[in-house]
């Protein structure tokens, strides 16, 4: 078996069936005919011939395309689509087949692409399907306007824009109009459509060897959707001069292709061929608009972007005008059950952008609240003096932290946190209003957030916003130790939420659970604020210690030997450690009871 | 500018920015907050958060795996979609704003794709919002199945299984369900998704060299969106056995990635990587269900097919199993108006296939009908005698056929068409039923249709039709001169329409519509039939010849140059305009006025 064009494919030769099994997997209104390999017809699964009341419409051609034409089945849209092998018409036969599946007596119209096999195989069936007493009608679809007009009869391609006709006549036929109403809609909208493709590579077949013709550094200009050569090669350009190009090209008043003047309006489409992703359409989409409205003067009442008919793999998109009015819209706009049909374009254009929102006001921070406070209160004061022993206490740690990070990490964990250290001193003394308890711990969150990069710097900034936001739950007299018990707990489950780490993963955490844990328990059991906040530092301590012995679950050292780590304690465990105790002994030191 | 990835953008910088452009211009229904190019925040156009009533769901995460997540912002599904830069975590700053923007006084929860970065910047943003007043709820989503149970916290990537999570979060909040009932249930659905991945292809970002890592031969089974190398490297193989083994990891009962066992219900979601074509996905779509039934004993409730999230240009694919129950597809399948989630998913299978339709009675063939007859009526007996007598005039005129062909085109024309005329006589005399001429024309039609391939075979084949079904519209008593003359414009427009030729394209139709002309003509000006169709037949000769003359617009010929075209008459037209004659002469020597 080949596989030289590296696809996800089973027997290059049943590549169609498979799609088609596949399809209808995936879609429970379509089916198929029975008729495999020779009969490829895809259907709705509502309809049959005897009891369909409206106007069949089909469509079909060569595979390869997908998701036209069978993604475009459903009621408002295709009755059925005749699908070829790829790249190949398909043969008369299976038309037929399609057409007596699907023919009630209202008959059917057949919309065929622009090229010969397609109008012969379509034709033949037309005229079979009459002779056995169907009504049908044939329109053809030819909107290329790459090549130069009036090159004979092979000149228009039917491209892309076949699926817009498609949705027209589905729609004009799902509103009960009859045949000849059908066929003339369908007519009137192929007149109005141009298209253009550009190919930055060629699609491979399957079973194929891909070819380069193209290399490195050139796009095709006016391609066909069978990897037919381009009607010119070109640079590599930025998008924007391509999409002038090709727009220039399709509404060139000289060669007459499609009858749009300034001030009509239009419909756009932006199509990829099979390789372009979304982001690289919709970055097409976004720069033809305003060109479209500004260079040419034309109203853009939809944009329809994304891959309707495509070549394989092939890299590239094409650009679609279509002329519309109300009646065509109200045809587009019509709701369809066909997969492929793109949803959610109609509707009104609102402004396309709306300001940021300001933060709601019961938070907003008033002047008065972000300056430090004339005088202290007990609580306050000694929040001050344990923010500065922690604070000097971690820049005192520099040069030890950058040592044992230097062994199991990138070695910055002292001068980053050093950093947060003194912005959270020089903040400080500017404006932390240290009478409030939960509003200090929030403009501690800030300051690491202003200078303290990485991970490390984030998971410092979440901590200090969640014990926050417990502590800012009580009012300022209600603040006591086991509120701050609370809130070291809020922090520890953030960080673990947030982070993923738990106890033993040799992190901070490894510092601040024991430490929580005895904390809590000593408040519980009765021991004074200080007693307890001084044992659960000690509990801090050896907690982080004991993060020599421990395997790296988080972050950076997990990827760390075992024998390396257990040269150094986490440095992140011991700089929490070290702030934590130092904050402990700052409030044993200057507590006062009152 | 660098192009090297050769990818329809201008600066690589701004490609996210003008992605969201495009996208807001497509759909009407979104809106982007006007904060680029830090804040790059896609919300729905209908939703503020002074009268949102509903809770918000919020998702997000690097770009570059379009749709997601801005295309699934829509009423029923995202409320918010926050966007970084290509695959890094959006800032906290701009996941806060979008938190603002949308959400009301029922809350909001943000689902969060199991990355580092994302966890920590959207946790930043929760807690940041809380301390403001929202209420806000996260889940996590790892749906990845690819590395080893266990390792560590970075073992389960979230991947496209996100989306259904969106999915089933945004229709709950869409039914009204508070904050704590919504998360519950986007918790408890990204409990029971398992996804796996495999890549053909390595992805290129905006402005850098692609690298080809695999070579032509290899896939990367268990890759991770952000082109991270897969869990291991196999040989390409049929996307049978890939699928085989995808779903074997998955389901496996070892690892137990997912609670899902034999008799279980599942949802299957084939996901495109960016670069694989329709075709591909439905294929693997295809084979990936019976493999589930037949296999692992699962129902398939569900089959999603497309390209959700995607690694920019990536070829590859993912499989995602969801286990569901009633509650769940309740969820996906509830109306939603975000762009890209798939529609004509839901509803109840039908058969997969259904007969190939037979045709109408009316114009089925009875035994009696397809019979020599017995005894000829004076019609039968003429027309045997023109038909006899057009098919010797071809093999007649085989070699020169041949001759003037071998200059303007494929040199096969004598003995293509020497082909239908033998085996018209021969069918003549076994089944032709010569007494009803409109049955005998189709029947020409398909003993040529039998045995004559290409182009010329199938328009031959169109006439006969085109003729049978207008000469069906009389009785036979009413088969005149004139009727026959209608026939013959009818095959003149039936080839015209569907093979795109006209007067003056060097083609058969140079005989043959001179021909019709002067036959008309006659007859209206009062001439005998038999007069009137020989006087038809020496136009029919002249317009073959004037083809020396004309420049070919149809068909091979068409690329041929003008001074070799001059070197010989079209061979088509030649003999069309032999065949006429001999008819003409033979219905002549035969014609008694009765």
């Amino acid at each position: 078996m080949a596989f030289q064009g590296k696809k996800l494919i089973n027997d290059p030769n049943n590549v169609v069936t498979e799609y088609i099994e596949g399809l209808v997997e995936t879609y429970p209104g379509l089916q198929y005919l029975d008729g495999f390999p020779e009969v490829k017809v895809v259907l709705r699964a509502d309809v049959s011939s005897e009891t369909h009341d409206k106007v069949a419409v089909i469509s079909g051609g060569g595979s390869g395309h997908e998701p036209a034409q069978a993604g475009y089945v459903g009621e408002g849209m295709l009755t059925a689509a005749i699908c070829g092998d790829v790249f190949a018409s398909p043969p008369a036969d299976s038309i037929l087949a399609g057409i007596r599946a699907v023919t009630g007596p209202m008959g059917c119209l057949l919309i065929v692409t622009n090229y010969t096999g397609d109008r012969l195989n379509f034709g033949l069936a037309a005229e079979q399907a009459k002779a056995e007493g169907y009504k049908v009608e044939t329109v053809i679809v030819g909107d290329d306007c790459a090549l130069p007009p009036r090159r004979g009869i092979i000149g228009r391609r039917g491209l892309v824009g076949t699926i817009l006709v498609n949705k027209v006549a589905g729609a004009a036929a799902a509103a009960g109009l009859s045949l000849a109403d059908v066929a003339a809609e369908a007519k009137r909208a192929s007149e109005v459509i141009g298209t253009m493709g550009v190919a930055l590579s060629v699609c491979t077949l399957p079973g194929l060897v891909t070819s380069d013709r193209l290399g490195p550094e050139k796009i095709e200009l006016g391609l066909g959707i069978h990897g037919e050569p381009g009607a010119a090669v070109a640079d590599l350009q930025p998008v924007d001069v391509i999409i002038s190009h090709v727009l220039q090209q399709i509404l060139s008043t000289e060669t007459g292709y499609v009858p749009i003047t300034r001030g009509n309006r239009v419909v756009l489409m932006v199509n990829g061929l099979g390789a372009t992703p979304v982001m690289e359409l919709m970055i097409a989409a976004g720069k033809a608009v305003p060109k479209l409205q500004l260079e040419h003067g034309l109203a853009v009442d939809r944009v329809y972007t994304g891959s309707f008919m495509t070549s394989l793999d092939m890299a590239g998109f094409s650009i679609t005008i279509m002329k519309s009015d109300e009646s065509i819209l109200q045809r587009l706009d019509a709701a369809t059950k066909a997969p492929y049909w793109p949803v959610a374009v109609d509707g009104n254009r609102p402004p396309a952008k709306i300001p940021i929102p300001m933060p709601l006001s019961r938070s907003a921070k008033s002047d008065e609240s972000l300056r430090r406070p004339l005088k202290l209160t007990q609580q306050g004061y000694l929040l001050e003096m344990a923010v500065e022993s922690a604070s000097n206490a971690i820049i005192g740690l520099t040069d030890d932290l950058n040592d044992w990070d230097a062994k199991v990490g990138d070695g910055d964990c002292g001068s980053t946190m050093y950093k947060g250290a003194t912005a959270i001193l020089d903040d400080m003394k500017k404006h932390f209003p240290l009478n409030d308890a939960a509003e200090t711990i929030g403009e501690i969150g800030s300051s690491i957030r202003r200078v303290m990069g990485g991970t490390s710097g984030i998971i410092y900034v979440i901590m200090c916003k969640a014990a926050s936001a417990r502590l800012k739950a009580y009012s300022l007299a209600d603040i006591t130790a086991k509120r701050w018990a609370e809130a070291l707990e809020a922090a520890i489950t953030a960080v673990s939420k947030y982070g993923g780490a738990s106890a033993g993963y040799r992190t901070l955490l490894d510092a601040l659970i024991p430490a929580a844990e005895v904390l809590k328990e000593r408040l519980d059991a009765g021991d004074d604020p200080v007693t307890a906040f001084v044992l659960s530092s000690e509990a801090a301590v050896a907690g982080a210690e004991s993060t020599k012995h421990m395997q790296a679950q988080a972050g950076r050292s997990s990827y760390v030997s075992e024998d390396l780590l257990a040269s150094a304690p986490d440095p992140g465990a011991m700089a929490a450690a070290y702030w934590y105790r130092a904050a402990a002994l700052a409030v044993k030191d200057n507590y006062k009871v009152v």
